[in-house]
């Protein structure tokens, strides 16, 4: 069976493993005050160009996007996301269990755009009621998106310029950072991301790693009392060296852009595939995850050979499916897809 | 340097990372819907002699209490503990963060004792305002307990009948269950124990994994949607096979208990020592955590050989210092630790 | 200057005043057990002709549909509601406050209808990842809208049939019921609506009192511990007494339906004389809230002699106001507005 | 029937019914932006003695102590107070209800000492693992307490010097306020006591209002958006006029301050009492609280006859009363107990 489900269905890199096997009987201070978190931290500081930056890490997606938008956030103020936004959709409701409202702007093909977010807070502050509205506090979007789809240095830059505007500070959900920064259509690089937002944080779970995310906060910004926030959310991982040393590997020898970049060659072979084949695009996607319209009658036997995302319904007779490579996915792999679709 | 400082300090057992190696590119599903889940579940039931057990990963100690507390309070309940619990004192109110009350009951030597509980509930009832107060909705305890001590199956069966009466659920943090269970003071057994109590926790992160925690509801008592719930803690592992996978291994060929008992037998060893040497003890417990008294003046030359835990001040000139044992622990370092007493 | 911004500008209706005085020194019991509670439970019970109902008496509209919109959800469920609702819109995220999403369904003037409803859970139970997803829990409806429209029994009856179906409990905010049930377009009346739901209240801030809300539970179906929640919600009153008698007095000869009938009246005053005098009307509605088209020119006049709300802007040189009637407005008043426009 | 069991027991004090009689049809502008609350701040201030002081008017106790707190709190913080602290125990954990830890120190006569805070202070800084408890984040204490007792101005000034000290908002409970600074033994005046805290509330239920704290935050520190917090609460009145009028009238012609000492006359009337029936006091206490030990034989023919408050067992034969004189307690009332102790 070929699994093209999703990026996060193999273990870690084997690097990784190897570098957990070799350090395992190491003594080191928990809670990440260990030397393996010290040393990634400053690698990433580099890769960033962020000297003055602070990083954080956690484990997993869901958990960051709670632990950073609640520390963010005053009380009484709410998190403005795209409709598609994993915070808006698939998290259980974790930013709300945290006291929060999401406030939702359309997507643009996933992506929150400049004109809305500035038409929002004119909106807000226009109303005399405001007062008894959820405040706006902050702005969360994903690169890539949730639809695979990237943000332009120039939507960016805009974004980030409405949000200097309100004060709002800007979060980047970079679940699948590494995918984003190495597409072939992205005209951005870490650190002229890192200086579009007030935080972001570099996927690891997606990309390469067991478990893990870094927190960026690039200019020394990170909230006070970061680790007590973490602990008060159950977020602080007592073997902080598991996701220190994940992110010294990965961001040793740029191995973290070097998988990515596999994922992305493995996903334009596919597009090529499509091309020959004649397959329907539901979106075009410069990033790993693709989505493919299928009539049903095929579904059935493609399911038989190939995991797949269900995505959802697109007529009486055809499926969006999503398919999507990731560090791990091989070239022998993508021609076995080919021969079946 | 010699580490005792904690139980956490070294990575995994490694046949736990030699299995994840092993295994480390076939493609699981996610969220803990993989074949090592499933797996590791059936061992853990077999374990508890609990054919009708649901059991949940989790990541770490802090998110376990958290998410299995808020699961089975009703919003106005609170959760009874020892003012010692690590709930009351070490969570950063993690419990609060979910919106519940702690409600402190004494300590001794770290236990609850159902005098206390039984007088608490009484009193609750008892009063006539009760209504304007915290409902107690269930009983929090540690076994061992955070200063190393051990309920004994009297002591467990009676607190148990008292949850009865009052209905009240009895949750058992585990963190350190094997400890407890391996040590030669402990009456109890992982069958008995889970029909004593209503939901537990079984440690991986203290007992020879790099995180994850087995959570055990012994009789299909499971609160329902409880994934979501987990989710919408950010407590949901995308690649739970990580945790699954790790609980798997420690419950091949009881390795769970083999290394605990490792523990225990470094820990008599060194109150072999302790005798032997004259030292003083602060508080004699059974299992892996030792509390010795420590001239200031010693401390310093010690301090600069052994890693341990400060614990607290005696008094003007001595300190109580905790040294820990863990699965990891040698002889070797046991008698090099002599040598430096 | 005339006064038709809102429905809560004055004071209570004489005869509530006039009862405080008479029984303002009798000695009575704290929290709601006192002897005016209950004769107003009895009273209102008898008009819904729900002998089987539970009566709890709360101050505020906002904080009415936290507590009972907390009490109704498990933690991990949400709300559903029209985007134009008061709790997605202007209640400051209270609901999100206490954990839980506010999922939005698109408004039909204000309402919620049920195919939309069906629609939603459908999907989302059709949806793969639902789990991940907040879980819709109750439906939350006002009657009147915010919008001033009304739901016809034949829709009410089809919307809860629907929540039947998946087993949503229906909330009825009756913050401006009596407005809606005394329209001349309602064809519901107390006891089909408290037939047609699971919980609703009598708004009596916006309909006489000096503050107060009715929530009734219409099958002895109130939350176990509902008191004790109220006061964990901060929202339990020590004088219960004052909620009580007014709507002991609301109560008695249908007073809170004649005061409701007035605003109705004079509603309906004002809307022939917008067809008389040309008015614009934005939004035809049934009840007291009543939305015109202004030209900017003439409203820097009006605003100089009339109170109104601003709603929206209309387009470049109109704006949408609003006018509402309420138990306390006067034929005269009507007349000097009709001068006016 | 005698009623002695609280200060919350009768409606309000004649002069504000007239005033809410009087003012009832003018209309007002919502939400606390009205006249009367307008012109009750000013006189709050002058009162006070603090020119920049700002004033927010909230319904009941419970509900600004949940506000206030959350609002001086960071997300991570929790609030000290005595163990008999009304937050602590008799308000159904409304403070963790909105994410906060109640720390707890001892009761000295139901207040708490400086050199305990002092002390905790110091451990907690002193403790290695202070990051990963709840951080001490303000001081709440109650005056009176809630058993009746006074701190001196000593003993303010020195706990107030300790909060500075270590930078914790310190906040005043006065719910009973003026049965505080009436009493005979008290040596502190409202502005002293604005000048020893950093935000305190005038209780208005229990001493003359039908409901209706006043929170004054005496420097021109109110934390930003206080109204949006408060609505997100669900603890913003939309009559606030009820509330302003009512402290409007309590603070003319020192109503508030006469009506507390009649209430502190006859509690002194009831000392004398007691002395010459030989009565065993409890708990003597300078304000409106009294407790006594009665013989469980007494208390039969004693409850027939006059409503109190049962306060706790004293022994197997004796009980603890509380008998509570108010605003509204006469000279009659006094004698009348008299005659049945």
């Amino acid at each position: 069976m070929l699994s093209f489900e999703n990026d996060y269905n193999v273990g870690a890199h084997p690097m990784l493993l190897q570098r957990l096997t070799e350090t395992n009987l190491e003594p080191q201070t928990g809670y990440g005050l260990d030397d393996y978190c010290a040393a990634a931290k400053e690698k990433i500081k580099i890769a960033c160009d962020c000297p003055n930056a602070e990083v954080f890490f956690l484990t997993g997606g869901t958990q960051t996007n709670q632990v950073v938008i609640d520390a963010l956030l005053q009380r009484y103020e709410g998190a403005i996301a795209a409709q598609t936004a994993h915070i808006a959709l698939h998290e259980a409701g974790a930013i709300e269990f945290s006291g929060h409202k999401v406030l939702e702007l359309p997507s643009h093909d996933g992506k929150l755009c400049a004109a809305d977010l500035k038409a929002m807070m004119e909106r807000f502050f226009g109303d005399d009621s405001h007062e008894h509205m959820v405040c706006p506090g902050m702005v969360y979007l994903s690169f890539p998106t949730e639809l695979g789809t990237l943000y332009s240095k120039a939507e960016l830059t805009e974004l980030h310029a409405v949000c200097r505007k309100y004060d709002l500070p800007l979060f980047i959900d970079g679940a699948r950072l590494g995918y984003g920064l190495m597409s072939r259509a992205c005209d951005l690089t870490l650190p002229v991301l890192a200086q579009l937002c007030d935080v972001f944080y570099i996927g690891g779970t997606k990309l390469g790693a067991l478990c893990g995310e870094a927190v960026v906060f690039p200019r020394g910004n990170m909230p006070r009392h970061f680790l007590t926030r973490a602990k008060q959310h159950g977020a602080l991982l007592a073997k902080g060296r598991v996701l220190g040393l994940q992110f010294d590997a990965l961001f040793t020898d740029d191995l973290y852009f070097k998988i990515a970049k596999n994922a992305i060659d493995r996903a334009e072979e596919m597009k090529e595939i499509y091309r020959e084949k004649g397959c329907r695009v539901w979106k075009e996607t410069p990033t790993n995850q693709q989505f493919l319209i299928v009539p049903d009658d095929d579904l059935k036997r493609i399911s038989s050979q190939v995991a797949y995302s269900f995505w959802e319904k697109f007529d009486e007779t055809h499926t969006v499916i999503r398919l999507v490579t990731s560090w791990a996915t091989t070239k022998e792999q993508v021609q076995k897809l080919r021969d079946i679709l």
